[in-house]
């Protein structure tokens, strides 16, 4: 027997949205159908839908992103929702309250959503376990573990120029093993039947237990290019490369960077992809980031549209839960 | 002959919010009936009301509070007001402006309501009687003279709970000397006719003249707890411990700390309350705070519907004023 | 043959606001004429029209500025815009991005408009010329160039008290070399035909090219202040005060300090004007900045509308390009 998902009603339905292993393909695909939607209003010239209206989104930050931060701001307010940052640094330290305490005092102020980013693998579902039913929660990236609004928005870049995923062959590069970004990317693409998944990285940054996960590991970079119709590269900590075990900026970059030469073994029309900031000359050439093939700032722009799907959908079942319920 | 209570407008209306003393029983009645107005809006759907729409707040914070902060900024967005967070320790110490120059230039820029909150005793007073007549402020703590908003929602919470002031016997116990808290309650409880109000606590942090207010000094908590309605705790600044006068964390605990045995000296549906952060171990047991009679949480909640009444009461007269005026 | 000006677009209309420099008189005068619809706007008790609403306006402050970042978020608000204060401090350098990445993800996240202070002269100008065309950049200062808002502000103050231009003589006080402001308000007098603009101050603080810009530089402020229509303070930057070549605090104001004797110099119906903040009994007296003659306040408030009258002259225009274009 294995515990409920705590991402899900008592319905059935999405309350959390936390990572994407427990979603199934029918989820997966009706947030890329919602976020179909708001793609559009994000090109109108008021760019707002007036459905979070009245509700108050609580940006908790625990960990530095403004990239992500401001997506999430900008969703909100296009939904019309009210939106709170809150600075966890000087508030909960300085007068030294727990988690739990901070998180009673936000739900007391009747918040309706949290926003969680943290650098610890697993507090977007601490929270979330131990939060009042009335509140979703979000998860915008846990050490890690997970960013699924990133593995979502992905997965809607590569559905907008390539359509159904089936025949479709992915490439992800790098930092398999540190990276949230590439778990989450590797559950959905996987979900949602993609034809086949190639991560290649050094050595060192492929967890062993990847080929479970229904991906095939390739050793060399020219090899797993070959045929590629999607390229995703990752971002390379540099905290980490000065360990033993991570080689250097020049060094990855000449046996993992994607070069123009190297693009050329994949298909001619295959997507150029990084969740950014982009370390140039490293995991990428500035010219590759910047060339024809690359979608990496509407990666960026799709962003939007897929978080305001999420937190529409959440807070949607929230509103038809408590209906049912009275 | 005093002078006139800045507080209030030349048709005798509440024109600032600065501090409980210059109000009389029917004022703070009218607060608490507006409030429960609004506690009702929290509890909608759609949390937002257009009294304050097109009003610009500017929370002028020159000391870290991010639990008020947000209170008064969720408070102004339910009312539908613009709020200006405004970074005091930038803007006025790096170019050398003086607190009266950076005032007038929020004046200016047609700010309607300030939000003070000061490390200063009488700094919410000085502002208010040196601001343009157009502007309303509100205190939201000033050093250890008053915390009116926090009054009023202690009042809030008592009346939802237990009805009439004036069969009530209420407790507050710890470092009342240095508590804006202690002060503000006090005041509040003793205008309301509360039938008993009981201080206990170290004998350095209770102010001689304290009686004077109209409160009993009690020599031992086990004593004051004896029969009590309402039991409040006030948070012992750790700063202070470290000075000869105040006793240690654990001494506090064991002579004051409100732990489960002593809570059962009280009557058996007595309400426990405290401002927060609470130090759990050293004012209050843990499983007290989070105990059935705790309505902690309930306080930070009715915060968000008070303040509503204040600033919408004294927005509504500025306006009438106007109106009379003209 | 010279470069077009990046501010137009190919209609000729005004599409990015970053110096004075290029517009002509007629287009000076729609700003100040529209500033003065808004100014009434401002004046109401709902401050609010809906020119902007569903657009966003994101805040790019890689200088701090309290004041101005204060004014355009105001500005914006009131015309019922979504706002975004970006930190690039934190954002771009703790992940080394670059300015162009930082400004590609804010497009990419659909940003309509970038109000961008910086301490470089010439950063508002590189951001216009490299940001992409549906996005509309406003120069909210930038190091010693320019800072056409002010300067817009300031020609609204005098119009409003003065009316027209030709027969004023304006007096222009201090460090003329180091100045955004000066060299703004300069160009905006000559173009709008003020009948004579003077200037004065410490012999290394005057430029030797300023009178080709059509002004006469005076050698003492006394002689400076007779018969003078305006009088305009600069701030002392107290930084350049430890050089060589700069007097110090006191003996700048013996010689150039506008002290209530100066002033009689002057018209009696003289304006004092400073952009503010202002070093009292350096470049002014305290009791000057405060007299009856000083509009310095008025300034800070005509800041709204004349703010809100350039964000809303470059969106309509930006907009119907966009419906030529179609």
């Amino acid at each position: 027997m294995t515990l409920p998902d705590p991402q899900f009603n008592s319905l059935g339905e999405l309350h959390h949205f936390i990572d994407l292993d427990g979603l199934n393909r029918e989820q997966l695909t009706q947030i890329l159908d919602t976020a179909e939607g708001f793609a559009g209003v994000n090109d109108r010239t008021v760019k707002k839908v007036p459905l979070l209206r009245g509700k108050t989104v609580a940006n908790l930050f625990f960990e530095n992103s403004t990239r992500t931060r401001t997506a999430f701001e900008l969703a909100a307010k296009r939904l019309s929702a009210d939106i709170l940052n809150v600075d966890l640094v000087t508030s909960s330290t300085a007068k030294g309250e727990s988690l739990l305490d901070t998180l009673r005092v936000l739900e007391s102020l009747q918040c309706d959503m949290f926003i969680v980013r943290h650098g610890d693998s697993g507090a977007a579902h601490f929270i979330a376990r131990h939060v009042a039913p009335s509140i979703n929660v979000i998860n915008g990236g846990d050490g890690q573990h997970a960013h699924p609004t990133q593995g979502m928005l992905d997965m809607f870049t590569i559905r907008r120029h390539k359509g159904e995923f089936q025949n479709l062959c992915v490439v992800i590069i790098g930092d398999i093993r540190h990276s949230r970004v590439a778990r989450s990317d590797i559950s959905a693409l996987v979900k949602l039947g993609t034809g086949e998944v190639r991560v290649v990285g050094p050595r060192t940054l492929i967890p062993a237990e990847v080929e479970a996960l229904g991906v095939t590991v390739y050793p060399s970079i020219d090899k797993a290019l070959i045929g590629a119709d999607v390229i995703m590269g990752l971002r390379l900590q540099k905290e980490r490369m000065q360990t033993a075990t991570v080689p250097s900026s020049s060094e990855f970059y000449r046996t993992f960077g994607l070069t123009p030469e190297r693009l050329t073994l994949a298909k001619p029309d295959a997507l150029v992809m990084h969740p950014g900031p982009t370390n140039r000359g490293v995991e990428i050439a500035g010219s590759v980031a910047d060339g024809q093939q690359s979608v990496i700032l509407e990666q960026v722009t799709y962003g939007i549209a897929v978080r305001m799907a999420v937190m529409s959908i959440v807070m949607g079942n929230a509103t038809s839960l408590r209906r049912a319920e009275a």
